[in-house]
């Protein structure tokens, strides 16, 4: 029998009324499949729980993952119940439990192996696994949290090191959509994207899947379904290239209101620089997003602009300032006012165009681009925050998004 | 460097402002100890955890473990975070990681065996271990409950297992009383007793500690102190006989009105019929506790009486009604409304007049009799519900309790 992999996040598992739907689903898939349903805690448990956290005001990553991991023991549990109810044989296990072996790094642990051998020995004896998801244990033997959306990562983990022939993540909107639908009534779902163009979209903003988790189901090949858990719909899938008969050459219109950007003025422009600066962010785990750099005028110093995100900035200008000696700039200045607005489409790497529309209707609603940035499947642009929705609007509708 | 043990339950840790006072009670204590600290989960959370379940409406014990020993991760992390906020060496753990044996039963599993080597390894890395109470994990790697009250069992428990040189279970109220307060408002703290006083006066009624771990600190001759985590005075020590130097003839007065009475009646008087009824009740883990026999009026069939937990009445009848054709009976009644009401004393084995004094007490204050037990240290008397409050209040004042 094949198996799948099914993640409810934290909407989907909110009250006891909730998870019993999650149970009739999962009921209706075993008749097929072999099941491992991985879930998030209910939601809000973990913000109250990172509340506490903050009440305590120090910092302590090992008893701040134990706490945070607790609230997925409960989920768990009363979804293997209600299945037991249901006459389906099921068992609730942690992460340790597998074991999900991560890193030793607190608060975003990486995964570096599931115990499979295990995993199996549970199928001979039960039909549903039910895993708590954003969980694993370090080598050290201390339980480790992946960093909120972790689940989707140990959904895809685990799907991917059982080979299961898909991986569902259920939530609360039922697909991945052209732009947000919040901002824009006319944004459509998509049937099918690809990873590519998914994980440009997650990082840059799209809220539905954890980046990690799109690259991870790259890396595997295995396929990704997003939909809703209250709908008995369809959702969007997201597949290899190979799969989609006609690329988009714009899928989707994405934002991110979560950056700050920061810009270092008058450094000597010698070899090295950027190198020195951005291998100081990566040592510290600062996830430098667009990085644009220019010679100053007097063609002796340059300026470098980057983006982080707006909860690492104290912490990426205290490194930049330690090390005023060695960069010798003569400013440094940051600006969180600021939105990143992209387009995103398989079909722009044979299609030239995209961009001068862009930067043509941005400049028709009197919108500034402060910086841009592109690879092969998007283009990517900072505006000032008030501009988002505008920007947003006019993009899906110049790309003809809503005709899809 | 000595080690000691210090328990908080459930109504100490209930926020982090009072976690936080933990925190300075065991770095005093942390000046003379190595120390290791057991907590509950936060006041109401259980209760919380508890109605989920019971919206579930499902027996799945397995399942109701997992649920209901997530509380206590969250209070060892936020301890232990607040202890290193202090500079103390502190590492928060749950049962799975020491390990805590237990045996299968979930819902009241029973400690089999504690890891002590691994025990020492932490503390050669740390001052303080911070742990779970309540909880286990069992010889097939499923985590359990100890049931109610558990954590006093997890306290003592270590305790016993490092040869600690006591135990501080600290709690709401500032030591053992010669009754409830709240029934008597001249009830005083005691600041000795045995071991088998605390026993009786536990499993009568006086809700300070869990049984079970009394009776494991008598086994292992541990010295308990029952404390206010939130005064800074001395509690009641609970010691070996030997180190009292004079016993009391009567220590206290304690009630429960969480028991019920079952009266078989009608049953043909041959051998091994209670043999019958109470092995079915032990190997149904039903808690039998007073049992009272008789003959009956025409000399052939006799009357059995017993009382049982209230939550434990209706699987008892069920039970006893399965066995029908064997047990042979004519009727069968139970009762709710009553109350067992006790007086407990180490004196009482050397002094007679101790159970007169309580019925002619009792008789005076038109309070009727239904049934009576007796141990060495013990008289317990079942009377009507509602005179619960009028028999502990004479009680209390014929024994001179105030006075002590």
């Amino acid at each position: 029998m094949s198996t799948i992999v099914m993640k409810f996040g934290g909407t989907s598992v909110a009250t006891v009324e909730k998870i019993r739907k999650i149970a009739q689903t999962v009921k209706s898939e075993s008749v097929n499949y072999k099941i491992v349903v991985i879930l998030s805690a209910m939601a809000g448990v973990t913000n109250e729980l990172q509340s506490l956290i903050n009440k305590v005001d120090f910092k302590a990553p090992k008893e701040a993952d134990l706490i945070l991991t607790s609230g997925e023991q409960v989920t768990i549990g009363l979804l293997s119940m209600l299945l037991k109810k249901e006459g389906i044989k099921s068992i609730p296990l942690l992460g340790w439990q597998i074991p999900i072996i991560t890193d030793e790094q607190h608060e975003k642990g990486r995964i570096l192996n599931i115990n499979n051998e295990n995993l199996n020995k549970y199928f001979q004896l039960y039909d549903v696994i039910v895993l708590a998801g954003f969980q694993g244990i370090s080598t050290h033997g201390h339980i480790t949290s992946l960093g909120r959306g972790g689940s989707d990562t140990t959904a895809v983990a685990i799907a991917s090191s059982i080979r299961a022939e898909r991986c569902d993540i259920y939530t609360d909107v039922d697909g991945v959509y052209t732009t947000d639908p919040n901002i824009e009534n006319k944004a459509k779902k998509i049937n099918k994207l690809t990873y590519e163009e998914m994980l440009e979209m997650s990082s840059t903003g799209a809220k539905v899947l954890q980046t990690r988790s799109v690259e991870l189901a790259m890396k595997n090949n295995l396929t990704l379904q997003v939909l809703s858990s209250f709908t008995n719909q369809k959702g969007t899938y997201i597949v290899n290239e190979n799969e989609l008969i006609e690329n988009e050459i714009v899928s989707g219109v994405s934002y991110s209101k979560n950056e700050s950007k920061i810009t270092i003025s008058g450094i000597p422009d010698k070899p090295g620089i950027s190198a020195l600066i951005f291998g100081l962010m990566a040592s510290n785990n600062i996830n430098v997003d667009m990085i644009v750099q220019n010679i100053s005028q007097d063609g002796i110093n340059a300026n470098i602009t980057f983006t982080v995100p707006n909860n690492e900035l104290d912490e990426a200008k205290k490194i930049i300032k330690a090390k005023y000696d060695e960069l010798n700039y003569s400013n440094l200045s940051t600006d969180t006012d600021i939105a990143k607005i992209s387009v995103v489409g398989m079909g722009m790497m044979s299609q030239s165009g995209v961009a001068e529309k862009m930067f043509t209707t941005l400049a028709k609603n009197k919108i500034n681009i402060q910086a841009i940035s592109t690879s092969e499947i998007k283009i990517s642009v900072l505006i000032k925050k008030i501009y988002t929705d505008l920007a947003i609007q006019s993009l899906h509708d110049v790309y003809n998004l809503d005709k899809k």
